[in-house]
């Protein structure tokens, strides 16, 4: 079982992409996408003259403020993005389904409601925000499909407590569900080769990172949404995921690239670093991958 | 089992809509409801500065010609059509899992490719229309959520043989559904309490239609829209649908208020009209509605 993040960085190649999701599931292995969509949110919210209000959180994150009218358009964007991977899977034979968090309630979260902006030496509080965190993939719903041969393709959208609507970070959807599914491996898709020592220096790539270092290697080199990647990576392997890659989402073949090496990978327990991730993902008994 | 279908009309209750899909399964009913967009596809294309174009075909139906922007954008209205419905639903405790038609194939569908306009005396030819037909629903993907306790809800999109996505026909979609799971009833929800034989005026209101008396009664009274709705429901009689009804979405309890008596009744085979429908919908054996 793999997981995929398909990161929602407008470079990166939704063709090559859904081509080589085609060639692994047709290869026998299971694989469920996750996908994100702030390049499509970024467009379509500035083109509904309601443009994308970010805040730098005091911790140092940056985060999007979303009242109503941003989640429904959030709904919109990555509702959009959710039905095109599903139509080029389709086109390819895969038998793609595409499902929010909000539906069967494949993903519980958790509503901040309020979200704090450090402005200079000031903080801001700004209320009704529908942010929210990842508390709980439903793998009963997603085993359903997987055994049946479809593909999911899961939008970043939780449901709260109160059955309302969340906007949720994709990379921590992605490492949720890693993880509830007991995949052997996560794979982020983003628009650089992986971590960089010297951001955006793309030679300085860390190849490498034993799990138990990844703490103090986010605390060394990641910059802006890395963070939350390797946050969401740091979920995956507590949650019992061996293996996470942060690879190229621009290039062609860019899961089998991935899986072959390239990228950074962060493994649990320190083991060594010889075996390729190929020989990690059990292919499925059947080839029969499509209902 | 009832198939519902939501139009996209902006006088419709949601809420109240809601409420009654929530009473109906927690009561033990089999639920699938398709829906509409049609007001939220206006909006959003006008305000995304593509407004809508309609035309009318030869045979006098109006159609809305959808090139790829227009389906996009059509893919993002009726997405968030459905995920506020899914929400909805959700917040009311009825575990409703929202799907297009190209999701899992459950609708295939024949693209159009072009559309007619007859302009006066004129006839145009416009090409790269993404519109197309209903051919085949998939039951078995939504048997296998309804017999787990999801209520299914439904957007009118549908798979193209090539794998494309098409804009089709909510109302024909509908009546493919309930074709498709054998349902007992189908019932229609709109902006107008029926079928009226003087329209707009609600007080010349069509009570019953015999099913073998549908085309002519098409042809005598059904304006614009309401034409498609019929069509819909005499194909949901040839596919074997026992009840079509034709009812008001804008008032409280809509599906209840439909059941109870109000709205066109069109029923296949003549029979007598004394049967109230609440006892034709056949409550399943468990009352446990939401896994």
């Amino acid at each position: 079982m793999l997981v995929v993040k398909f990161g929602g960085n407008g470079n990166l190649n939704m063709d090559s992409f859904c081509a080589d999701v085609a060639f692994m599931v047709r290869n026998g292995y299971k694989l469920a996408v996750v996908h994100g969509g702030s390049k499509e949110m970024d467009a379509l919210s500035e083109k509904l003259g309601k443009p994308p209000l970010f805040v730098t959180t005091p911790s140092g994150f940056q985060s999007r403020y979303t009242d109503r009218e941003t989640l429904e358009i959030f709904i919109m964007a990555v509702g959009k993005v959710n039905k095109l991977l599903v139509e080029k899977l389709q086109k390819l034979g895969i038998n793609a389904i595409g499902l929010s968090g909000l539906d069967g309630r494949l993903i519980r979260g958790k509503r901040k409601g309020v979200i704090i902006a450090q402005e200079g030496e000031k903080k801001k509080v700004l209320k009704g925000d529908y942010g929210g965190t990842v508390e709980e993939v439903d793998a009963k719903l997603l085993s359903l499909l997987l055994e049946r041969g479809y593909t999911p393709v899961i939008a970043p959208l939780a449901l709260s407590e109160e059955g309302e609507a969340l906007n949720v970070d994709g990379d921590r959807v992605a490492a949720a569900v890693a993880g509830a599914l007991k995949a052997q491996a996560l794979l982020i898709l983003t628009g650089v080769p992986g971590l960089l020592r010297n951001f955006p220096d793309e030679s300085t790539l860390i190849p490498e990172i034993p799990g138990e270092k990844l703490e103090e290697y986010i605390e060394l080199y990641a910059r802006g949404r890395m963070k939350k990647k390797l946050l969401g990576a740091a979920e995956a392997l507590r949650q019992g995921v061996h293996l996470v890659i942060l690879a190229d989402g621009r290039v062609e073949n860019p899961i089998r690239r991935a899986l072959e090496g390239h990228g950074t990978f962060i493994k649990q327990g320190g083991e060594g670093w010889t075996t390729l991730p190929w020989k990690m993902l059990t292919p499925a008994a059947s080839t029969e991958s499509t209902p």
